[in-house]
């Protein structure tokens, strides 16, 4: 199981629009919390961003895919990317977890694994696939209260 | 003002994964009505997936973000998408829009207009500037009740 490589930024700092940010235990927490986020990935020079239902397995996020979808078919190859965020507009707060990496179809054995950790999925069929992420960094950012 | 291009699929029909194809006014309306967002770009071949607060203008999924940051640099060039969505786990529906398409920083007149459109902004400061979406194409897809 791969480690992602480590944040850019001390954790508790502040960024350039003075955002916190997080560290990798509390992105990895509110990665497991919240059990929808969006995958982006590329579809013919296009970006394509979908909401999914997932689970975190280690620093892994997994989810189920539509076999032979073009979701599933990019989790062939390439470059796909996670977040998930709770923005509060009306107390000007909120904070987002990223997880850049690489898509991979999952096989059996890890899939029976990964399907006892989900209690419910979004838009599940009898032709889906597990697909998880290998992450190459993970990051995070929140900003609390009003400015 | 572009207007993205027609839809490839019928609205009102299902696409393979059994989820009902939204019609552009449901898709634009939608846009309209939810004020958290997701964008997506490249930088540095990594897919970065945000948060923003947007509103709408026609067509145009219009934000705005801290002059100089790696998301207003993006802006200047190239391919750039954003979706919302709102999923029920529990009652297993839900909904999601994706625009598909070009960002572009906007003109002083312009920035000046799409603020008057927007009641609060997420991690707004004096240092940042509009960007918008020149769409190439908005999808919506939508699943209902249990399966």
């Amino acid at each position: 199981m791969t480690i992602p490589a480590t944040q850019h930024e001390a954790s508790g700092s502040t960024d350039r629009r003075g955002l916190t940010v997080l560290d990798m235990t509390t992105c990895l927490r509110r990665l497991s919390e919240t059990p929808v986020g969006r995958v982006a990935y590329f579809d013919r020079g296009e970006i394509v961003i979908l909401p999914v239902n997932h689970v975190l397995d280690g620093v892994h996020v997994a989810f189920r895919t539509t076999t032979g979808s073009k979701l599933g078919n990019a989790a062939n190859h390439g470059a796909m990317s996670f977040e998930v965020d709770n923005v509060d507009l009306k107390n000007h707060c909120g904070w987002s977890v990223l997880v850049v990496g690489t898509a991979e179809v999952v096989d059996a054995t890890e899939s029976a694994r990964l399907e006892s950790l989900m209690a419910s999925s979004w838009a599940a069929s009898d032709n889906s696939s597990w697909v998880w992420i290998r992450p190459s960094e993970i990051s995070g950012r929140e900003i609390t209260g009003p400015r």
